[in-house]
């Protein structure tokens, strides 16, 4: 059986998977090509330098410190997906534990030197702009590059390696390499999330509370914090986000093409269906270079926005070339071209969407400025109404792509069919990924860049700074909408890979294995599911909004007894520094701290209702979930992104500028949009892929642990586990609690100091 | 077979159906009786009646209008049920329509008695405050009980002489009367949603453009619009969305035990099943008397909340007894007792939860005023976190609820055993009905009484008053929660059913004709109907927000045109009175008019889904809609209400008090919270039903019009009707959008006004 795979294969295909392979490698050494030339360029003046230091210093003390604490985490993990995968035999657990370290690693190692990257490249593009815009613009937009192609690579790498390992018991293997980047990502997204915005909220409200400090005053202690936290959330946040969905698409895909097979009855089918994502894989490891590497500005008077989009856009329509000539001759079904084409299609048919809600060039932002002049209330009601509208509208996007799988392989296609043609939907969207990154990057790295060369007193380049940190702003708003489809789509085809794995895993699967595990909405215990399910992603926003406010507080706190205790520094007097190191200490602290609660809720609470409602209930839960965190993320970033945008309008002078009545209404409304848009919205990703991986991983032991198939209910050992996981969830929500109340004494002092 | 249930029945079932119709009646003339007793108090002096008049003007004529313009809608409406009902014989098809008919009648005419006696009554509480709070609050909560009792007792007339004329076949017509219910409660909810909250908005932002005039200033055209908005709004909304709820799980009952009886075989299972609610709702009527006659003050020193509450708490306590006795000694089956009383006990744990959220007793409440200190966007970042939380656990009551049923009746049981199990639960929570409309009709009338009084320059009464208002408003929002709820479970008990009308109607339902029709979310088209069922609350709640900024705006503009074209207004000269009447026209008409596109969407996207999807996708879109309805509803419901509480306790002293920065960032809080709490989250509870019940409704013909069971995709006819109303859909959306222009132009003169 083990071999039967392998020795199905054609000498082409087997020659193909070390062309892959290849195709990997190259992806990597271009990697470090670019990371060399962005790290060849010059510094700048030693004021930067210092600042850029601080800045490095925040971000790899959070990252470090962040690796250490999920340490342990892993470790039990481990044991637990081990343990998982030990009924398939020693070789399959122990690779699926491995792999899990690997997915860990890969996901933390693409992160990490993106952001490393990040915030060595902020500095350099500062001093390039003042030479020259088209020069600060490649700087940015190829230290982007780098995380770009180590997302695609690592990823790629690693799973056709366990493939050539396992061939068709890979897919148990491949579970835990895609868990292990989802855990990874899930941190980042959360910590990274609390990190940013309770560093940029903090500082925003010391404003407020200190009569007379602007936003961006270098007395302001939460200053650097505040630039740490755009590299760790956007930069390794999202690499790892987008690093997840790559991944997992790709582990769904094969989970059904081996059904596909197995239904068929003919290897081939199998074989066929798993090579075609590797081979589109590969493809889109060279495209993005040469996506990436396009990227150049003739001269200065070209707008930076018109390069990228080039980039992205041959990027894609040479991706699609390709396609068609491996579906057609090597696949030999075409329905396959169309499918990922689809996909191509839709990744352009959302940063289209997205930036229709968030750029000011378009109605919805604009409504919400105009709005901003009845004041923070109304500013407040058309950006939500604007973001709920917005988040309809990309569903209808993820549907269609569903409904474009059925129109391509046909009505009467069974589910297997319809959902591979799904993930291949996925593997299209995704397809662009280097590219998509590159942009995403580039976005802190301009910010950094302007905000440096603020403080270091830099005049000579502000307006080359300020384009590229306006391109910035909206490349980042456009690629969190891809972030958010992709990852749904990913979601829905490990949901549609569940039922696969509940019918006993790949090669025992028949169209009557499937038929025996029906999720019916119609049944009590799946529609209880659902429900539940669709709660998570609002019990989840929750927590994560009020992580910030509470280490928002926290912040305030500090600057504030700074201001009191260092003599000199209220003033202004020259060489008194405030102490940086302790206010990115406490963000470090808190966002750590405050990542526990969501991040158990998120890996135990698929668990905890399995063995409450069994198969079935789960399988309701990852449909709820999807649904509701689908339209949740949608809105809360779309929104965040009007609000934000909205207020640049009237800052760049619209309805009396900075300063006045509107202005203010807009930045309440900014000020509200930051945990939306870049926590709580982004977070939402990684939880429903992570919370779908789980209830795979799970799936086989439930069935097994279940009374026979009809009573569909897990047995009494089940419900104990069932139990014990719950008491954890609730003893981690109690000690979140327990922080609300520490924060609220914290406050009281403050209250009681600040009347004085 | 016509004559089978009704020959099956025995001798004291026929004259239980008699003595649940004299149940009615009498409550009827309950009704009466508390009618007479209000109109007969003293409506105090001519200036407080000049003001009331003007109230009650204007809320007869937006009833009127709106009655008016839906007539043509019922018509087409009446044509179309008709024609759903056509194969069911032609008996069965009138009947269905005449129920529609019935059914709007009923609702409306709940609704407008209920409004009516409330502008009569508010004045009399408001005189009848001078001289005592008991004698105040008595009057308020008896006109509320008039509506309660309407509510009670016409549903469950009109439900039991259609099942004596009918019997197995009265679901088919029940189905008629509960749409017609549905649509007027759809109607009310929006129109008077929008209505009341546009007026609100308007008459606030008017004293923030005309600097200088206080909120409630009778020079302020838009007060009286704003207290006509109360009475639309709240009672005639209220009232008709409980008679709904309260008709559909009556409905919804009956189906399922048509197919219980199917299933086993047994004709007396579904005769039992079937007078079980009709016994429990005959009581309910019964103890909804005592509930309201026992609600008296000793005296005056006593709080109104305690009388209040111990009405609620006899009602539910005597109405238990009873459900135990005729569940032992006539069912025969003590589970139908538990699950009746597991949902009066749901009851109370929502209202409580609900109390907990948006009292300012509690914490949740507490610490939206504690970050009102730190401005306008942590006011609304805390109460977004908290609303999110609450929609949780709200969530998981209804959750509670279901698995409540299957606890009952065992986790072998079938799933129209638990599903019956969890109509009853709904029918439960229902019992005290009558108390709850009392409670919730009481708050409108209590503001109304505030209102008048400080209009009219009367001070005697001031502290009573106050008293009888804040105790309404923890009454209103309490209530809320369970409306919520049982709208909930009603949508859940109708989607229970809509697997019967699937497998053919009541008659011949077996459990493998039920099991030809399984919903299941892992088949693409079913998972793209949940996708897009669950986006419906998002699409509707982004409508009705927007319609209520539109509507303000206009008001804002014509009261500002009075101040500058009335010589005299602003100044204050004595006799000179804006034209409060041109401010309630436009709030009529643009209430009205902003209620057609949701209307449509609500009645037609069921129907385009299934012409699409065909009913497996009809399926999944129902659960959808349930999912994420009941997550935003109560998400909007409580942050609004907790904003609105948490700038009561600001007005009320706390940090800094009335005029402080704390109470300006609880007032932004306030005003976002309106339309959340009074204008898009109730809408949500008709929502949900009228597309589940156009879901029954259409099944039948949906599964006609597909080719056979095995494509499970609707024929070309079927995909014909629904591009045409798709094509309706965005024509509405389209001329929707229209509007915003007409009110952009208006707005833009109103902008170039205050230049000049």
């Amino acid at each position: 059986m083990h071999e039967s795979m392998k020795s199905g294969m054609t000498a082409f295909e087997h020659g193909t998977l070390w062309a892959v392979l290849v195709c990997g490698v190259i992806g990597i050494l271009y990697a470090l090509y670019l990371r060399r030339q962005v790290l060849a360029a010059d510094k700048g003046t030693d004021e930067m330098q210092r600042i850029a230091g601080q800045i490095q210093e925040g971000a790899y003390a959070y990252l470090t410190r962040q690796f250490k604490t999920i340490l342990s985490l892993v470790g039990i993990l481990f044991v637990a997906l081990v343990a998982s995968g030990w009924s398939a035999g020693i070789d399959i657990a122990l690779g699926r534990g491995i792999a899990f370290f690997l997915g860990c690693f890969c996901s933390a190692f693409t992160g990490y030197m993106g952001m490393t990257l990040a915030v060595q490249a902020n500095v350099r593009c500062a001093h390039a702009s003042r030479t020259s815009l088209a020069e600060g613009m490649v700087i940015a937009f190829r230290s982007g590059g780098v995380a770009g192609m180590f997302t695609v690579t690592m990823g790629l790498v690693g799973a056709t390696v366990i493939f050539m390992l396992f061939y068709e018991r890979a897919t148990e293997v491949l579970l835990g390499f895609g868990f292990g980047g989802c855990l990874l990502a899930l941190f980042m997204r959360v910590g990274g999330g609390i990190y940013t915005k309770a560093a940029d909220v903090g500082a925003d409200l010391v404003g407020k509370v200190e009569a007379g400090i602007p936003e961006d005053d270098p007395r302001n202690a939460a200053v650097i914090a505040d630039q740490v936290g755009d590299n760790v959330g956007d930069c390794a946040g999202m690499a790892a986000d987008i690093f997840e969905s790559y991944e997992v698409t790709l582990v769904a895909s094969m989970i059904l093409a081996l059904a596909h097979g197995a239904v068929t009855g003919n290897p081939r089918d199998a074989i066929i269906w798993i090579m075609f994502p590797l081979m589109v894989r590969g493809i889109g490891v060279l495209t993005s270079i040469l996506g990436i590497h396009i990227v150049r500005m003739k001269n200065d008077d070209e707008y930076p926005l018109d390069a990228i989009s080039k980039g992205f856009i041959w990027s894609a329509a040479v991706s699609g070339v390709f396609f068609f000539f491996i579906a057609r001759y090597y696949a030999n079904d075409s329905r396959l071209f169309w499918a990922t084409l689809f996909g191509i299609i839709m990744a352009v048919a959302m940063y289209k969407l997205t930036e229709y809600y968030t750029s000011g060039k378009y109605k919805p932002v604009q409504e919400i400025a105009r709005a901003a002049q009845t004041g923070p209330a109304t500013t407040i009601l058309t950006g939500f109404a604007e973001g709920l509208e917005s988040s309809v509208y990309s569903l209808l996007v993820i549907a269609g792509c569903i409904f474009g799988s059925i129109l391509v392989f046909g009505a009467e296609a069974n589910a297997v069919e319809i959902l591979y043609g799904v993930s291949l939907t996925g593997l299209g969207m995704l397809t662009t990924t280097g590219v998509i990154i590159s942009m995403d990057t580039y976005g802190p790295i301009s910010d950094n860049a302007q905000g440096i060369s603020e403080m270091a007193g830099i005049e000579d380049n502000s307006a080359n700074v300020e384009t590229l940190d306006a391109v910035g702003n909206t490349t980042k708003a456009a690629t969190k909408g891809i972030a958010i489809a992709s990852a749904v789509i990913a979601a829905v085809s490990l949901f549609g890979s569940f039922q696969s794995k509940l019918a006993g895993g790949g090669e025992e699967v028949s169209l009557a294995a499937l038929q025996k595990f029906p999720i019916q909405i119609d049944q009590p215990t799946v529609f209880i599911g659902l429900l539940i399910g669709g709660a998570m992603p609002f019990l989840f926003s929750s927590m994560t909004i009020r992580a910030v406010s509470r280490a928002a507080f926290l912040i305030i706190n500090e600057v504030r007894r700074q201001f009191h205790e260092i003599p000199g520094l209220m003033e202004g007097k020259e060489g008194v520094l405030p102490e940086s190191g302790k206010v990115v200490d406490i963000c470090t602290a808190s966002a750590i701290r405050e990542l526990i609660a969501p991040a158990l809720l998120a890996i135990l609470s698929p668990a905890i209702v399995a063995c409450w409602l069994g198969w079935p209930g789960l399988g309701g839960f990852l449909g709820g979930i999807i649904v509701s965190g689908m339209l949740l993320a949608v809105l809360m970033c779309n929104a965040g992104g009007g609000w934000d945008n909205g207020k640049k309008m009237i800052e760049d002078g619209l309805y009396g500028g900075k300063g006045s009545e509107a202005h203010k209404a807009g930045v309440v409304g900014d000020t509200v949009g930051d945990p939306f848009k870049d926590t709580a919205g982004p977070a939402l990703n990684p939880l429903i892929k992570v919370m779908n991986l789980v209830g795979l991983l799970i799936a086989p032991v439930i069935v097994a642990g279940s009374h026979g198939l009809n009573s569909r209910l897990p047995g009494a050992g089940l419900v104990v586990v069932g139990i014990v996981l719950a008491a954890i969830v609730v003893v981690a929500l109690i000690m979140s609690k327990k922080t609300t109340k520490d924060i609220a004494e914290v406050q009281q002092k403050l209250e009681a100091a600040s009347g004085e």
